[in-house]
């Protein structure tokens, strides 16, 4: 987006979603429940992680609002964590961080199994910037919309 | 993703785009870079960072594949950080996360101006997930394609 207006970047230190998922455990908690994960051990057993630091980030998700601890309808002994909307909503985020790390990464991503559509098992699109009428667009199509002109 | 295969986690710690954008300084720069700053002293000037930071992780960022630092044609003692396809391609995973905080963040979102096609000044799409023929797809949608149906 060359020669755009310059937004107010003292204004917004850092995004929410990066300060929700930035950190390394939190951000592995948000994969592993996007994936199906819901319980305490499940999440332990999963991602190696010490009890006392999924507690901690485990209520830091649920702080956040991006996820949900609920008591289990058939076993009140037992709680698990959900994705609420605000956390689904990060799924383009991660699935968008995770095919740049398919093309451009070291690591990691050539080994993953493809994400599929359930209903055919094809795999989903490359995440992309998209016009209001559906044109894929690069970022020199972006300009930000200054007040002057709005 | 509920009942889908679970990927091995263990394998995959971080990924690289989030190595490269999760420290708070990169993710600035980046952003900053995204909205077409490419001097030493603009992005000193627009993030108010430390020169001697800002030195750091520039060179991290080059390092890295992100930027390239390129002398001026037109002046041998100036250079300038331009983005690669490698940082360019990061521009989804940045919107995507911009678009997050606006709609369930609670900072500066809302006072960000539109980002807009420049060609018909009309705002960008939310970005979304899409299956391969363009239908919009749920985080229930979604399942992970496991080396026995492969």
């Amino acid at each position: 987006m060359p020669d755009m207006t310059m937004p107010d970047f003292a204004d917004c230190p850092l995004p929410d979603a990066l300060d929700a998922m930035g950190e390394r455990w939190s951000f592995l908690i948000l994969r592993a429940s996007l994936f199906g994960v819901r319980h305490f051990e499940e999440y332990q057993s999963s991602l190696g992680i010490a009890r006392n630091i999924l507690s901690n980030r485990l209520a830091r998700l649920v702080a956040k609002g991006i996820l949900s601890r609920e008591v289990m309808a058939c076993d009140k002994r037992r709680v698990e964590y959900l994705l609420t909307p605000k956390g689904k909503a990060l799924a383009p985020v991660m699935l968008a961080l995770r095919q740049w790390g398919e093309q451009w990464g070291n690591r990691c991503g050539a080994m993953a199994p493809p994400i599929v559509d359930r209903r055919d098992r094809q795999p989903i699109r490359k995440i992309a910037i998209m016009s209001h009428d559906g044109r894929e667009l690069d970022l020199d199509d972006l300009t930000v919309l200054d007040d002057g002109a709005s």
